[in-house]
């Protein structure tokens, strides 16, 4: 593939014990690069539409406003920038919101410690990260349960082994096995010692982010202002900015680490049903909170973010890969652009319990809509389901799979001489066949994007084979990806720094649960 | 749904046996009006590739030609139009084609026999057909075998039903059972009888063509010019137009019936592996076929068929849902569009043996393409499986509820003032929540698009209810609509003449199975 970059590949074994170990540790596995679009960006709000939107962001900001709470140095940066505080309220003049978010850089370079790995965020890019967050995971063989530090394990192995993943990603699974204050610290290790792709920080709590910038400092022997880290700001929709995550923020902000800020909205619960109504409240959303990273520190780099869903209003279950969902989402990208700012949105969104074609038709829905939208960073890219909920494993690697059908898509349409093939036309002319032709031969290895995954065979091969369907096929490939496994390599030293500094941590605090 | 049209209702029961009947036969289902698209189309290629393969295309039909194979009076309109015959080898000189094409209709009325059914093809509309063509059925209870009359009925009985379908379509299974020379005979009388969604025509033959006419004008009580059917005429890939396709051709451009002039390919085999290579075949090869249309009968009404899949260079199968197929498609919409012509092409398309996860991602890719492509006429919108060797009854209704998803999607965004829920925001404030707020409570309803198949429920309902997966939601769908079916009002005096016709045909001839 001609995006790909391949790092050395296993040579035969050989030589004393430290050789071999060197040689392991070599290993590495094919990463496409990040996307970088050759299409256009679709657009389903007209100039009109955007205008009003924007004059109505304005308003809420300066007429309702937004709360941010238990947070007086907050409130007493916003006074001194001219905005009118009343409580915990912040109500932001006209203009002052979107000329303050004006400082925020519209690329971002997030380093990974392998440089090949590290991606930029932000114009014709797209960056994509696993799911973040669930509780739960399943698989075929054991159902769905609560998530362990060993299943984190495996998926940040399986998002390493994974071609068309550009990043590591964060939570990918809570590891409730281990206590709630410590877990951050096993997470980042594992990021850190088991792939060499950029990764997240922990924002469950200011101290968290704290940890994780010292440790991406001896991950990278001192940061000097890169960016090692992408994390995930969420908002309280509506239009609230509680002291945990902007305490996160503030860490992240001076240490000039990335922040998504991002409104978490369900929409007819956290925002109002319509989509032109959700739009106006997710950019003034955004639009305070970035503006808030750059009180904190002018220049600090964020991400325009949007995690919506629709709702059902029968059951009060919100649902995903919804064309109202994905309004929004075209929509947001064009906000995001015209504010110059990076988007984070869309993912492997489903809410089916099980990875079946409810759960494929809802992402790939917003997978297509994704990256017609202009999103930069794609959290939730892949193992996404029921609502966020569980991570599961046969759902990784099918929707790791279907990425890259973003990729091939992304390039565009040549139409240079190769591609014209006007002389494979003149060669087969009408009746004839394109199968053995000159140009067929020399093309047809690139030409068509072709699944990893998914079943080409023959109908009598497949039943033969005993008619295995999409998530038998997945579980194989999960059970080999793991087996194929090998870590990068990664110094030593810096290694034993890492686990020094988690040991340290966790013995400088007794567990907790909550 | 405000773009819905309900037919009266069943009423409570009473009366004597005519009235049951007359109540029994008004009985009518809610179908959605075709899609007028409020949104923009995605265009892949710049206003140079366009050229490109506009230019190209004009030197494929003038230097390298098509073939109309045991046509002789095809070639001599083609010689008295100004084309060099040269055997069955057709060179039209540059422009020709183009302007001869220019004489058909840029929108087409196809004409129900219920007029709320009538459609219209072309500009920003977009109908949808089910699946067509293929040998097989496939269900959870019986697995894959060859389809039958009974199969047959079934599907159109289940296209009736389907909210979001448009049209009743052509061959939505082959009727293994039934002679080949007798069968079109009873797929019209079905798609008459069993539906008031328009329909197709018959091309294995053009005196089935001349059949479907003939019962057109039964059902409508003589056609005075209407377009009663849209057909498809498939190109033999590459640049060969053989004598039965356009025997067809001939017969419905003369009766002024729609035909879909569609080229087939796989990519790789009948066209080059790549995108600009195929598409300059496309168009030359839907120019010779519109601009030979226009020939027999300047203004009949014709579509720009695109029916491409990249192909498996590994195993050789027809792949789908691929980035190089939505290429293609995108493309060609906008090449059709140049052409000032309806456009047909995407589809419910997977290559997957089963209604799993990896039917539904190739055939949401497919979905969503055809939506932004301008596709104007999409067949095979739902019930394709295994490469269109299969049609399944779980997937039919699978894929006919996803269609809901492109109609809303098609709405685009209003900015108007309920839209705007400005009044929404400043109720709720900070920290608060929707569902209850006066703006919710009067636009939920429509606010969403829902599934009226995919899984909604508690996770603990759902594990209650037997763990259920799409197929198995999909079975129940089925059974419940097949129950619920009731046919539409028919005229008994067409009835019987149109089983006269059919019974007199019947006879004429004796069976024939090849």
């Amino acid at each position: 593939m001609s995006d790909t970059a391949t790092a050395p590949r296993r040579r035969s074994r050989g030589g004393g014990g430290a050789a071999r170990r060197a040689e392991r540790t070599a290993v590495s596995v094919e990463t496409a690069k990040y996307i970088e679009r050759n299409i256009p960006n679709f657009e389903v709000l007209t100039e009109e539409a955007l205008e009003i939107i924007e004059a109505n962001a304005e308003t809420v900001l300066a007429e309702i406003g937004v709360n941010f709470v238990d947070n007086p140095d907050a409130l007493e940066l916003w006074r001194a920038a001219g905005a009118e505080i009343d409580g915990e309220r912040v109500r932001i003049p006209r203009g002052l919101a979107r000329q303050l978010a004006s400082t925020a850089p519209s690329t971002i370079t997030q380093h990974a410690r392998n440089p090949e790995r590290s991606v930029e965020i932000g114009g014709k890019s797209l960056v994509i990260a696993p799911v973040y967050g669930p509780p739960f995971v399943r698989d075929a063989q054991g159902g769905r349960r609560y998530a362990t530090m060993e299943d984190f394990n495996k998926f940040v192995k399986l998002g390493y082994m994974s071609k068309w993943l550009h990043h590591s990603g964060g939570t990918v699974c809570e590891p409730t096995d281990v206590p709630v204050n410590k877990r951050h610290l096993d997470m980042l290790y594992a990021h850190m010692s088991l792939s060499d792709k950029p990764f997240m920080g922990s924002v469950t709590e200011p101290v968290r982010a704290q940890d994780s910038v010292e440790m991406a400092e001896i991950l990278f022997g001192g940061l000097d202002g890169r960016t090692a880290m992408t994390s995930l700001i969420n908002i309280n929709s509506p239009m609230t900015f509680d002291s945990i995550m902007m305490g996160a923020l503030e860490v992240y902000a001076r240490a000039n680490q990335a922040c998504i800020i991002s409104p978490f909205i369900v929409g007819g619960a956290m925002a109002p049903v319509s989509v032109a109504g959700t739009l106006t409240q997710v950019l003034a959303e955004v639009l305070a909170g970035v503006a808030y990273s750059q009180l904190v520190k002018p220049g600090a780099p964020v991400i325009f973010g949007a995690f919506v869903t629709s709702i059902d209003m029968n059951s009060g279950a919100p649902t995903f890969g919804t064309p109202e969902a994905s309004h929004i989402t075209y929509g947001a990208g064009q906000l995001a652009r015209r504010l110059g700012l990076p988007y984070r949105s869309a993912g492997s969104f489903c809410g089916s319990k099980l990875p079946d074609a409810q759960a494929a038709y809802e992402t790939a829905n917003s997978l297509n809509m994704g990256l017609l939208s202009g999103v930069n960073f794609m959290l939730h890219g892949c193992g996404w389901l029921e609502g966020g909920l569980v991570a599961s494993f046969e759902k990784f690697v099918m929707d790791a799979d279907q990425l890259g059908t973003l990729h091939h898509f992304a390039r565009g349409v040549s139409v240079d001489a190769n591609a014209q093939a006007m002389d494979a036309i003149e060669e087969v002319g009408p009746g004839g066949h394109y199968l053995g032709c000159a140009h067929t031969q020399a093309n047809f290895k690139d030409a068509f994007w072709r699944s990893d995954l998914f079943d080409y065979k023959p109908f009598e091969t497949w039943a033969d084979e005993g008619e295995r369907d999409t998530v038998a096929l997945a579980s194989a490939r999960v059970e080999k990806m793991l087996a194929d496994y090998q870590q990068p390599m990664l110094d030593p030293a810096i290694d034993e720094a890492l686990r020094a500094y988690v040991r340290q941590k966790k013995e400088s605090m007794p567990d907790a649960f909550i």
